[in-house]
């Protein structure tokens, strides 16, 4: 066998590979980490913490403290120290992870109602403007979101057409905005490409043109450090159950930059956006700052483990982290180029580091079939985005060098199967 | 002694209303469902289970299942699962709890975000109408929601002022709903007075005006059975973090007549709402039916909590948890009677079984020092609400006739200390 010949009759392993990714692991700062989450009994190598992160086994520790001793044993006493989570846990998501100061960030609700409930106080703070704009390959939420408000207004909707792997950029976005804009409704990191957005040209850009900027942080919230404060975002939303590692369908956050807290009036009006919420016979006069934007009674125990996934990101260090992702999908990139290239894969997103989030995304004709097949096998998992992507997360605190070879040989394993399929 | 004394010196307890309780308990063919819960080490009679529902067991069993094993080894891999967990888990509360036919109820978002959804989408349908009705005393997030949605829209909000004891009355909606009224939001269990309004009564009087009606469950949803279909209601919301004991913050429910849901649309649109979710280069098309009015990711681990809350109510069966709570409610008005109204306390819920839900209110004028002294002194939960009411809830499966004398008691002695202190 050559070096590069496979391990084993039909692992799809390459001993230099392989060797390569062990001398990175074994060098690698946060290695550690690994022992910070659940592992699996039989666990494959998980690229897909883009989708939704790992169990910090904490959470698990927290959940049951919660569960038992402060609702169990609390009961209704323990809203005591509940009722500030929102804006507690809030604060320190933005300064952990958002590059936010104190009093801009809420953890409430969906992603989804989120974009609602900012996209539509933008939108009323500039009555005069008449269209909306967005990326034609934003994640659909924030498509749907922003053409229901449109039609609902009666206002223009303008997707634009960004380079399908680099993303927007301030220049793309500069011929897309103008007078007529109120708002640009972009996401910090693609989901399809990974390419990640100069927020900060951006906002400017939409800035001089008098209107808003509102940044979906979902896919770079824990993964990449967000400087909205710096940047000058006017607006933001965000997830927690990917790289913050918050659980499945875990509640969300937005951000409002303080100086447009007082132009901005949300209009889901519930009783926890309210001054003073327990002073239940005023008519409604909003809180002030940051709290106006909540609505309805805040979800306890998923706030605890937005929390928990915090606080390890915080011990991990955001930076740190951006570190060790941009070794992987480097690596990866490699290892595409060197491995899977030759079987028809294409890569799709940036090479260069600062220009992409945490994930490398491969097309291939028939990566539906592919991803299918190693659904199937489950010796490897990930994510296939129609029509023809195979998305590669790369979630730094929980995935290895090793990781990354084993994924990349079971794509060129499958390919080449199923090519030998048809040929046999 | 006298038969009617206190049993030992200051304990305020009188040993014939704890033998009667004693009797009751003994009687009681739900007793057995306090088994089914987290006690707490050192638990006083907790009379706020309509704030906050306690612990079931095996809903801290469920939640370690489902955190270790569905997120923890089965990874993204458990959306399959977990997908259609708000219509089934809807389904099934509508069936056990609402008297909804299935295809009806999801569980989503909070309560004020429902509402908003909900009432928005009923305006929307109703373009011609100018006013939306609610109850002046209703819920303040009910009417801040509302007031909001007509501020928006430039209808009128009109609060209605019905008896402070008894709630709306179908004779009462009826002159406050015409031909310009387009919605009527109403709670179904007053949270002040525990008024039980009806339901079937109100819906038609609102249906004669061609309007529709929206009810807030939120107190009477695994308290009192809901006749959501047989009372032709047409929209519904509710909280499950009281009487169906999933946790502090638990997702909510929402309710849409079958009849409505093709004529209804909810603004938030979110990927969730969509047909064919993951299908992402489409432009929004709503799901047939219930599902069009979900809009983001759902809060998986509150899910499976609501659906633990729900199965236990099933066991026990929504009628017997009824009867077991008019016994209850009873029982405590002729304690008040006896014991209290004396020492200054008026009863504020209506005496009448088929008019209360599950809650026993009474006014005192000095509410609020006696609802601090028994906090500070820990012998008994309760609830305060401004600026003269005690609330005392009586959540069936973990309320005994024992509590209910311990509770009585407690607040006689709070009431002649703050007397015998002003006389000292």
């Amino acid at each position: 066998m050559s070096a590069a010949a496979p391990v084993g009759e039909d692992s799809g392993l390459f001993a230099e590979d392989l060797a390569e990714a062990a001398a990175l692991d074994r060098a690698d700062p946060l290695a550690w980490a690994t022992e910070l989450f659940h592992a699996g009994a039989a666990d494959p190598p998980y690229l897909d913490g883009n989708s939704l992160g790992r169990l910090p086994k904490r959470s698990l520790s927290r959940l049951l403290q919660l569960a038992e001793d402060e609702w169990g044993e609390g009961l209704v006493r323990s809203w005591n120290g509940w009722m500030d989570m929102p804006a507690r846990v809030g604060d320190r998501l933005g300064e952990v992870l958002l590059g936010a100061g104190p009093g801009q960030v809420v953890i409430a609700d969906s992603t989804s109602v989120n974009l609602y409930k900012l996209a539509a106080a933008a939108l009323d703070s500039l009555p005069g403007r008449t269209a909306v704009v967005t990326d034609r390959a934003n994640f659909p939420t924030d498509r749907y979101l922003l053409a229901g408000l449109a039609a609902s207004r009666g206002l223009t909707l303008r997707l634009a057409d960004f380079d399908e792997v680099m993303g927007p950029t301030p220049e793309a976005v500069g011929n897309v905005v103008g007078a007529d804009t109120a708002l640009v409704l972009l996401s910090h990191v693609d989901y399809r490409s990974g390419a990640l957005a100069d927020m900060a040209g951006i906002s400017a850009v939409v800035r001089d043109a008098g209107a808003l900027t509102l940044w979906d942080l979902s896919h770079s919230v824990g993964a990449v450090p967000v400087t909205l404060d710096e940047s000058r975002a006017d607006l933001a939303v965000g997830c927690t159950y990917k790289y913050v590692n918050a659980g499945p369908g875990s509640p969300a956050f937005l951000y409002v930059s303080r100086h447009l807290q007082q132009r901005l009036r949300q209009p889901i009006w519930g009783w926890m956006g309210k001054r003073d919420p327990f002073a239940m016979e005023e008519p409604y006069i909003p809180r002030e700052g940051i709290g106006s934007f909540l609505s309805g009674t805040p979800p306890i125990l998923g706030l605890a483990l937005v929390e928990e996934g915090v606080e390890l990101l915080a011990e991990l260090g955001i930076d740190r982290v951006r570190s060790k992702s941009l070794a992987l999908t480097a690596h990866l990139i490699r290892l595409a180029d060197r491995r899977l290239e030759p079987l028809g894969f294409h890569l799709a997103t940036p090479r260069q580091d600062g220009q992409r989030g945490s994930q490398v995304t491969l097309r291939h004709p028939r990566a539906r079939e592919l991803c299918q097949r190693l659904d199937s096998s489950g010796e490897v998992i990930l994510d296939f985005r129609p029509p023809d992507r195979v998305r590669l997360g790369c979630a730094a605190p929980t995935t290895s060098f090793t990781d990354l070879v084993r994924a990349a040989a079971a794509l060129a394993r499958s390919a080449a199967e199923l090519t030998s399929g048809e040929a046999g």
